[in-house]
C-alpha cells in the first residue's frame, strides 16, 4: 500500500456512499442483455431428454428416429462428452469434474428423475422436443433411495459401485472431521450437556432466470460462449474440459444475471450446446423451463444431524460435537465442510469433534447456495445451544457473547481467528430495542449467530483512464449484488475524482485476466484488493506523468483530491494538475496510462452476524409468520451500505423460506412433485416484515479498505432464530425443518 | 528486451510463417459480424437528410412534419450536436474536432452536395427516409467551386470567411514547407533541370464495406457503440467530443471491418447514431447506402503540382522543388504532409523547397487514403525523374539508386535515416528478371520508387495464461490485414509453443487499453512491440513461478521451448515444466499468470518500395492495361509473408486504379455524377495480371522483431510506375491522372 494513496482513503468520500449502480439504468428499463436475450443469425435450439426414472442402467440409445426428423441438426448422448474415469480425480472449482461429466449427461446409469440423457439441437424448440421424444431409450429400471435414511440401509441400492466407505460399496461418498481438544473429557467437565438430532430438506436456491446460453463455434473451433453463470472462466474451464478442447479456443462472455446464490457455480446446459453447436455448425441456444430447473439443477443438501454441547454451571461451553449427514444428490460432493466447519465457528470452545458424511441418492446432484452446509450447522448448534442456556437460565444472548469467538480463539475447523466483530454483533443485539419490545399472543422471540468463511482467491482488474481523463475499470465476476458500484466506490476515492467518472464493466475470458467465481462472499473483498492495487499502480503512473512534466522527481509529486500537487521543497513552485490534464499530455509522456492486476487474494477470513427474530404462530391453521427480524453483521467495512443491506435482507429472506416453508417433494415413482414456483413455496414480499439491518464495521485488518465478506453469513442464523422463536411462542420445539403448517399442525397435535 | 527470450526469435519457427489467420473461418463461412450484421431489441433506423446544393446557406430548418410521421421517434439537426468554435482547436487523431462537428452535420452552410443536415430515426428505414423528405429546410443557394483552380481564383466564392492566407478570405486553409539547403543554389550548379506540372484527381477508398454502426444509449447516458470504423478509441473519443459526454461513459467495440485504407480513421454516423439514440431512448442502427459512401465520405485530395528536379551531368541530383496544391474537400485538412514530405524522401538530394496547400472547395471532405499524399508526392517526382533520367541517358533504376537515401541520410521532412533498405529494393529489381523481360508491340516499362513515413504511436496488449496453460492475447487495433495472425505468430515464437495454442482478440474500448488507429502502417510494427513487452513480463513470470516450485533462483531459470528449464548449476536437478504445468500450479505459486503493456511505440522510421510496370496501350479504344507488375518492398521483417504480399498486392491494385481509371465526376448542378461502383471505375480482378511481390528484409533496428511499416508503401509508387511505363509505350506523356480511355485517345489525337 501506498501512503499517499491510504491517506486518500480517510475522507471516505465514495467509500460508503450509496451510489447509484452503474447497472441499474439498464435493468430497470429492460435494455440489459440476459443469456435468453441473446441471439444469433443462423442460431438453432437445443433440448435436453431426461430421465424418467430416478435409478436405471441404460442399456441403449436409439437416436436414428430423432435425427431424421425434419429441421433436427444434431442429437447428442453421453458417448460426445469427454469421460473422466471416476479412478482419475480431476479437481475443478468447487465440482469435481469425473463427476460433473455425469452431471450433464448420464453415462451408465440415470442416477435421477430428470438427468439428461441425450440432448437435439433443431430448427426449433418445439422440433427439439418433437425429436426429443422419438429418442428410443432402453431402460433397465433398478431400486431407488431418495432420503439419507433409505441411502444408508444396509440393502440400500448402491448408486456408485467405485464408492467405498468402510471398505465396502456404500453411498457414502466422503467423510470429514474437524478434532480439537478432548471432547469426552469436556463433556465430563460439564453440568449440562444437551444432545438433539435435527433434519432439513434440500431447498433450492430459486434465481429468477433459469439457466440459459447461447454457445457458437466456429468451423475451426473457437468458440463463443453466452450464458448465465456466476463464473465465465468456471464456463470456459468445464466446457474445455467436457468438450477435449483447448481454453483458448473459448470465449465465455458473462452475460447479465438474474440470481445465483452458488446455483450458477456449474455448468449444465452449457457444454451440451457447445457439443451441439460443433455437431451441427450452427449457434445453439438453450433454455431451461422452470420445471427443468428445479428437477435437474442443484438445489442444496438435505440434511440430518446430531449436535451434543456441554457447558459448566457458570456458562462456560466446554465440549461440543457434531455428526452431519449431508444429501450431496446423486453424485458425490456436498456441503460438509460448511456444515461441520461453521457449526461451532463462532464459539470458543476448547473441545470439539465435528464430522460429515457425503451421501449420495437419487436426487438431482446438489449445488453450492448460499454459505453452502454452514445454516444446516448452525440450524442445529445454535438450537442446542438455547436450550443449553434456559437449562442454565441464563439470556441466549449472554450465553453466546460469555463464548463468543474473538482475536485469538482457535476454531476447530483450523484458524486462529484475527480480530473480528462477533461480540460487536451480539452487543449489538443486546442494545437493540427489538431484544425488549414486547410480544404478543403466539409470539415468540429467538435469537441465533452465524459464521462463514468467506474466500478469497484469483481476481483481476485493469484500470484504464481514457484520454479525457475519465476512468474504466474492467472486472472478471459477474456482478450479482452490486459489484460494479462499490468497485466504482472504491476507483473513485482512491483516485480523489467524482464517482461519475469511473465506469466499470466485466470483461470476458478473452480480455480480463483471470478471475474466480461470483461466489464465497469473495467479490466485494478481492475486487477491491486487485482495484486498488491497480488504481495505485495507476496514480503512481500519474505522479511519475506530472514529475515528468514539471520536470522533478516523482518522489516529490503527491495526489491529492484528483490532482497531481508538487510537494516538499517543489510545493507551490507548479500549478496542480488533474487527471485531465494529465490524461491529455499521455501521449508526450509514455503513452497510455492504464494498470491491470491479477491476484490470489488472501485474508478473507471469517464473518459473522446474530440475528433476532419474532414469529407469530396461526394455532388454527399452523401457519408461522415472521412479525419482525434483525440482522446484525460485521461487514468490516461496507463499501456500499444499500447493497450490503440487501445482501443481508436477501440471506435472511432465504433463511426464513428454508426454516418456514421451501422442500422438495417427492412421488412414489422418485420424481419431484412441486417443480414449480407455485408448489414450491417460497416467501414473497407479502410473507415478509420489513428485514431490519445493522451494519455493524470492525474493518478486517488484511484488507486495504478492512472488508469482510458479506453475501453469505445472513443465511445462517434464520434457520435457527426462527426455530428458536417458533419454540417460544408454541413453548415446544421442532426438530425438522420446514416449520410448514402441516408440520406445525401435527407438532400442536401431540 | 530480455536476453532469454530475445534468443528464441532466432529459430524462427513462427515469425514469418503463413499462419492460418485466427479470424479466417469466420470470414469465410459468413459467420464474422460486421456492423450492419448486428441488432438489438428494440432497435430502430437512422436515415441522414442530405444537403441537395454544393454550397448553400442553411437559413431554416423545420422538422414538424417529420417529427409528426408516426413511427418517427427522433429528429436531430446541427443544434444536436456540440459546436466547436472555429477559433478554438481541438486537435484530434488526424482529424480536427471543429471540422469533424460540421461535417457530421451542416451548421451555418451546407458546404457539398451530401452534407448532412438532418437526421431522423424511425421505426423503419423507409419510415425515416420518407421523414427525412418531409424536412422544409430553407437554403439560400450561393455560388460553388469544386475544382483547385476556381477555388483559387481571385473572385472565387469563399467557403469559410474565417479563413485567411496572406491577410485575406481565402480557400488556402493551410500551407506546410520543408526546406533544405540552398535550392537555387542548386539548380544553378545542375547540368540538366526538367520541371513539370501535375494533376490527380480525388479518388475513394472503395473499402467493401459501407459505414454502419449501432448505438444503443441508456437512460443514465452509458453508451455502447458497434461501428466499422479503424480505431474503437477514436469512435469513443469523436462521439464524446460530438455529443458532451465523458468518454467514460462510451464503450465502443469494434466490429469486423470490411475495409478501411484511411477512410475509417473517421466518424460519420456513429455520433448522429448516438443523439438519435439518446434523444429516442432506443437503439439506432444506421447503414450508408454506397450512393452516401461515394458522395459524403472522405476520397482522398485531387491535386495540382510542379515538381523540378536538377541534376549534374554524373548523374547526381543537386536540387528539387515541389509545388502541391492538395484539395481538402469542403473543410480544412488535406495529406500535404504526405505528398510535401514524402515526394523527396527516398533521395539524398543536398538542396530541397517543397511546399504544400491545402485547399478548400465544395466537395465532401477528404479523409486518409492509404500514405495519404505521398503518391500524389511520388507521381510528380518519379515522373520528372525518369525525364532527367531520360535526358542524362542514364537508366532509371541506375540514376535512383546513384542518388538512393541509405543509413545517415537527411531528409527534407527532417529525419536523418537509420538503417534502411531502399538500395536493396533497387538493387533487387535490376536483378529482376522482370527488367530484361522482352516487350510486346504497344508495350512499355516503367519503373517508380516510394516512401512512406510509417507510424508508431499508442498500443496496448494483454497477454494471458489459461487455466489449462493455453495463451489469449488481447490487442486494440481492428484487424483489417490480417493482424491476429502476425500477433500469434509472435506469441507463440516468444513462447516457444504451437501457434494454435494462442487466441488473438480485439479488445473494445473498455477492455484493452488505449491503442491509436489502425492505420498509418503502425499495426504490426506496435501491436508486436507491445506483445512482445507482454510476453517477456509473461514468461518473467513463468520463469519466477517455476523457480518458486523449485525453491530456486529466478535467474537460476530458463525458457526454453514452451519449458521452463533449471539452467547454471541447478541443470539437470529438475525435470522441466511445461507451460500447462505451471499453469495448472497457479494458484500456489501466486495466481494468474497475465502481463498487459500499454505504450507509445517510437521507431518506426520510413519505408521504401521499387516497382516495375509492364503495360499495353490498345491504341484504337484508349485502353491502358497492366500486363505485368512486379513490387519489390523492404519489410523489415516479414511476421507473416501471405498478408505483407497481400498489402503489397492490394497497395499496387488501388495505385493502378488511380493511375487508369478512378475520379470523381461532378454534373453542372456541383453533384456528383458517378456515385456507384458501376459508374466509379475501380480496378477488378480481371483488370489485372497476377501482382508479383518480391520482400526484402532490412530488419528495423528500433524494433524487437525488425518490423517496418507495409501497408502503405505499396500504393506510392504505382502512378508513376504506370505512367512512366505508359510514356515508353506510347512516345509521349500524359500529365494528368486517370489515364483512362478518353484522355489516352484525347492525348494521341494531338
Amino acid at each position: 500500500m501506498n501512503d499517499a494513496s491510504t491517506a486518500e482513503i480517510v475522507g471516505n468520500k465514495w467509500i460508503g456512499r450509496r451510489t447509484i449502480r452503474p447497472d441499474g439504468a439498464d435493468k430497470v428499463t429492460g435494455r440489459a442483455a440476459y443469456a435468453a436475450d441473446t441471439t444469433m443469425p443462423g442460431m438453432i435450439w437445443g433440448r435436453v431428454l431426461r430421465s424418467p426414472h430416478p435409478h436405471a442402467r441404460i442399456v441403449a440409445i436409439d437416436t436414428s428416429k430423432a435425427e431424421a426428423v425434419p429441421g433436427v441438426k444434431a442429437v447428442i448422448t453421453a458417448r460426445d462428452v469427454v469421460h473422466f474415469p471416476v479412478e482419475t480425480p480431476v479437481p475443478l472449482g468447487i465440482q469435481d469434474m469425473r463427476w460433473i461429466s455425469r452431471n450433464v449427461m448420464a453415462r451408465e446409469k440415470a442416477l435421477f428423475h430428470g438427468h439428461p440423457v441425450a440432448a437435439v439441437a433443431a430448427t426449433t424448440e418445439a422440433i427439439a422436443a418433437e425429436a426429443c421424444a422419438l429418442i428410443e431409450v432402453k431402460y433397465e429400471v433398478l431400486p431407488w433411495a431418495i432420503e439419507i435414511d433409505d441411502a444408508l440401509k444396509p440393502d440400500a441400492p448402491i448408486l456408485h459401485e467405485s464408492i467405498r466407505f468402510e471398505g465396502k460399496p456404500s453411498n457414502i461418498a466422503g467423510r470429514l472431521e474437524h478434532k480439537l481438544g478432548d471432547v469426552e473429557a469436556g463433556f465430563a467437565a460439564a453440568d449440562v450437556v444437551i444432545e438433539r438430532s435435527f433434519r432439513t430438506e434440500p431447498v433450492h436456491q430459486g434465481y429468477i432466470e433459469s439457466h440459459a446460453c447461447l454457445v457458437s463455434v466456429a468451423p475451426d473451433g473457437k468458440s463463443t460462449v453466452w450464458s448465465s453463470s456466476q463464473g465465465q472462466f468456471m464456463v470456459r474451464a468445464m466446457c474445455a474440459h467436457l468438450a477435449g478442447m483447448p481454453q483458448s479456443d473459448i470465449r465465455a462472455i458473462p452475460a447479465e444475471i438474474g440470481g445465483g446464490f452458488g446455483g450458477k457455480t456449474i455448468v449444465y446446459l452449457e457444454p451440451l450446446a457447445l457439443l451441439l453447436s460443433r455437431k451441427s455448425g450452427r449457434p445453439v441456444k438453450m433454455v431451461m423451463s422452470r420445471d427443468e430447473v428445479f428437477r435437474a439443477t442443484g438445489p442444496t443438501s438435505g440434511s440430518k444431524s446430531t449436535v451434543k454441547i456441554g457447558a459448566t454451571s457458570d456458562g462456560r461451553i466446554v465440549a461440543a460435537q457434531g455428526t452431519f449427514y449431508l444429501q450431496a444428490g446423486a453424485l458425490p460432493g456436498s456441503p460438509i465442510r460448511g456444515a461441520a466447519g461453521c457449526a461451532f465457528a463462532p464459539y470458543d470452545i476448547p473441545n470439539v469433534h465435528s464430522v460429515g458424511y457425503d451421501v449420495v441418492s437419487n436426487r438431482s446432484k446438489v449445488a453450492a447456495y448460499r454459505a453452502p452446509g454452514a445454516p444446516i450447522g448452525a440450524y442445529a448448534t445454535e438450537c442446542v445451544l438455547d436450550e443449553v442456556a434456559e437449562a442454565l437460565k441464563m439470556d441466549p444472548l449472554e450465553f453466546r457473547l460469555k463464548n463468543a469467538a474473538r482475536e485469538g480463539t482457535k476454531a476447530a475447523h483450523g484458524p486462529v481467528f484475527p480480530r473480528i466483530g462477533f461480540v460487536e454483533t451480539i452487543e449489538a443485539a443486546r442494545a437493540h430495542p427489538h431484544v425488549t419490545a414486547p410480544l404478543g399472543k403466539h409470539q415468540g422471540r429467538g435469537v441465533a449467530s452465524g459464521f462463514w468463511f468467506n474466500a478469497g482467491g484469483e481476481s483481476s482488474a485493469q484500470v484504464n483512464i481514457t484520454e479525457d481523463g475519465n476512468v474504466v475499470v474492467t472486472t472478471g465476476h459477474p456482478d450479482i449484488g452490486g459489484s460494479r458500484a462499490s468497485t466504482a466506490n472504491i476507483a473513485a476515492e482512491l483516485l480523489g475524482i467524482d464517482y461519475r467518472r469511473v465506469s466499470v464493466l466485466i470483461g470476458d475470458t478473452a480480455t480480463i485476466g483471470y478471475s474466480n467465481l461470483t461466489g464465497g462472499s469473495r467479490v466485494t473483498f478481492a475486487s477491491a484488493m486487485v482495484v486498488t492495487q491497480a488504481t495505485e499502480k495507476v496514480i503512481a503512473t500519474l505522479r511519475e506523468r506530472a514529475a515528468a512534466i514539471w520536470k522533478i522527481d516523482p518522489d516529490a509529486v503527491k495526489w491529492e483530491n484528483g490532482e497531481a500537487v508538487p510537494a516538499g521543497h517543489n510545493a507551490g513552485r507548479f500549478p496542480a494538475l488533474t487527471l485531465a490534464e494529465i490524461a491529455a499530455r499521455a501521449p508526450e509522456t509514455g503513452g497510455p496510462i492504464g494498470a491491470g492486476v491479477q491476484l490470489n487474494t488472501a485474508g478473507a477470513e471469517g464473518g459473522f452476524a446474530t440475528h433476532i427474530c419474532d414469529v407469530e404462530v396461526d394455532l388454527d391453521l399452523g401457519i408461522v409468520r415472521v412479525v419482525r427480524y434483525t440482522a446484525i453483521q460485521d461487514v468490516g467495512r461496507a463499501i456500499h451500505p444499500g447493497y450490503v443491506e440487501g445482501q443481508m435482507q436477501g440471506g435472511v429472506a432465504q433463511g426464513i423460506g428454508w426454516a418456514l416453508n421451501e422442500e422438495y417433494m417427492y412421488d412414489r415413482q422418485g420424481r419431484v412433485d412441486n417443480a414449480s414456483f407455485l408448489d414450491y413455496r417460497m416467501p414473497v414480499c407479502s410473507d415478509l416484515p420489513m428485514l431490519d439491518t445493522v451494519i455493524i464495521e470492525v474493518p478486517n485488518p488484511k484488507h486495504p479498505q478492512g472488508v469482510r465478506g458479506v453475501g453469505e453469513v445472513p443465511i445462517v442464523p434464520p434457520l435457527a432464530a426462527v426455530a428458536n422463536a417458533v419454540y417460544r411462542a408454541l413453548g415446544r420445539r421442532l426438530y425438522s425443518l420446514p416449520m410448514s403448517p402441516p408440520r406445525v399442525l401435527a407438532a400442536l397435535a401431540v
